[in-house]
């Protein structure tokens, strides 16, 4: 086990910028003292900031630049003037140079997506990036992926996600074997999309000894936290995701103004407010921030832009946590032996199809 | 308008059957005292019951057969043993031989899926039928759609379920010109999925007075009621759903246990219990219940099969204002009208390009 881990941070990322980051890595340190952070941004903004937080200041590395990357940029964009410069594409680099072990952004998802590919470059056996989310169950955590890196995914996709979530869940939820669903919808005579079912066939029949697939999933089957990792490609993963935190939003708001429409209620409230507070704890959208980017050679977390420091300290804690217990080492382990796995029945499945080839073998 | 609005019902769909199914009409009746049921089920279960809802029993005409779907047959076997005579397949067929107006079933979904489009057929213009929902907002109630009736959706599809989506939302919500939202990620640098964004493009372009397109809305926009309606292919559809019906059991659990947990929170929620049940009638899902099967000819609404008599009368409720307000007829003239539009614009853009034949045109 390392004996620091070294954090590269996009000071300038997210809606508040450093007035949030630096405050939320403050909070990081003092909870792991091992943490060094490289710091990127603009010395006018993050200087007088970072003296007044003077044991973040000793153990953080700054470098300046004047470049920071704009929320509402286009990934093209943001690459085209950010590139080599930009806050977000040296935390980064930090990573690819080996400087630092783990970037954490609250900036433009698209743009740190697009740098982190484009610098980091994807794992052997991978093809496209995903992003991995936690998810508040009423078991605990769940791992969901992909929230929204990309649209669509065959089965070989799908299969990569089962691999790289369940290396991380393995990672977070200190378990041995975590158990895998695919989701799904279950109205259709021949359930949902053919390439989920294919990855399912794939699953159940196939070995993978690093996790306990256990079949379809439907939507209301994430918040019961039925499994420890859930599968889906990024398009429905993202709205599944939004529409869920959407309808907590409109759950708290009801409760909030029901509680203060009567005396009767406000005095309840009062009295009840020890598990008010219970719940909010619960129900608290920052314990679940940071987004991890999977499937490129170094990780990178992705915090809400709007997160506030609190917020932003969880995303580094995650961070953390996929250093201090190796989660891309995992990965590795467990990709290389299933593509090994992999080839190793399509050579026998060719070798059994050989002597009746000419098209005659089905 | 016609002066009484006849309802066949499946007595036999759902988890409980004629014991929910007879009281949830004895309730809708009592709203709407203009019903007339055809009630379809077996004698020995039913009659009964009708004995002991005497005003339904006046008001209903009831048909025998001992043909039940199974709530977990295939829709295939469902066709096979239950066409022509089950209490669904009559129900249906009931609406197709004009004896009723609307057909409320709370059986297998895919079944009743596969014997309405079977025996109602598609209206002309639409190739798939399409399952609405009403989703609870914090401004109302919008408007779902697909929510599973079919995967995947190309660009024409998704106009057939704005065009349809918004009858609905005319009938239900009784605004002229209701607002209409693709459902989309944000993410990727061109946004989203190819269909949806082309779809985007010829709603944005085109002329389509009976709703108001306003382009993209993400997951978290639904719970905020941004629209009226929510368009989108029914896989991401089915999905956002659950997750966030998963989400509010989730939020309604936590709250329960919070407020018994020590006895200062256990008198704080007698206080305030009008306020929570002010909150639980706010997030009752059983007022939203009725899926509407859009698409065909004839109305047919599936209730939840795990319903109580109150749901199951909401969904008679939602398929007697269908025909109170007559849904076909605006989802046939608006069809009609952008069919028309769609087949001008597309005569001109051929006589346009016409001169320039041989494949010089591009």
């Amino acid at each position: 086990m390392p004996d620091k881990i070294r954090i590269a941070i996009d000071a300038m990322g997210g809606d508040h910028g450093p007035s949030v980051v630096l405050p939320g890595a403050a909070i990081a340190l003092e909870r792991h003292p091992d943490i060094e952070f490289l710091l990127f941004g603009d010395q006018a903004v993050v200087a007088p900031l970072l003296d007044g937080l003077p044991k973040l200041k000793e153990k953080a590395i700054f470098t300046h630049t004047d470049v920071s990357i704009r929320m509402d940029d286009k990934p093209s964009q943001a690459l085209r003037y950010g590139r080599g410069k930009s806050s977000m594409w040296l935390a980064i680099d930090a990573v690819k140079q080996d400087a630092a072990d783990v970037a954490v952004s609250a900036g433009n998802t698209g743009a740190l997506m697009a740098m982190s590919w484009f610098n980091l470059k994807m794992m052997k056996g991978i093809e496209r990036p995903a992003i991995a989310g936690l998810w508040p169950t009423l078991k605990g955590d769940s791992v969901v992926l992909d929230v929204g890196a990309s649209i669509g995914a065959d089965e070989h996709h799908l299969i990569n996600l089962a691999v790289m979530g369940s290396a991380m869940a393995r990672v977070l939820f200190d378990i041995e074997r975590p158990t895998v669903g695919l989701l799904n919808i279950g109205v259709e005579e021949v359930k949902g999309l053919e390439q989920v079912r294919e990855a399912g066939r794939l699953l159940r029949e196939g070995d993978f000894p690093h996790f306990d697939y256990q079949g379809f999933v439907e939507g209301d089957d994430i918040g019961k936290g039925t499994v420890d990792v859930v599968v889906t490609e990024g398009f429905a993963g993202n709205i599944a995701l939004k529409a869920a935190e959407g309808t907590a939003k409109q759950f708290a708001q009801y409760l909030r103004s029901a509680m203060s429409r009567t005396w009767r209620a406000r005095l309840g409230y009062l009295l009840a407010k020890p598990a008010f507070q219970l719940l909010r704890e619960k129900m608290d959208p920052r314990k679940a921030n940071g987004g991890v980017f999977l499937g490129l050679n170094g990780v990178v977390i992705k915090s809400h832009g709007g997160a506030d420091a609190e917020g932003y300290a969880a995303a580094i804690d995650m961070g953390y946590d996929m250093i201090r217990y190796e989660l891309l080492a995992k990965i590795g382990q467990d990709l290389a032996r299933d593509l090994e796995a992999r080839s190793a029945a399509q050579a026998a499945k060719e070798a059994v199809t050989e002597p009746t080839a000419n098209g005659a073998a089905s």
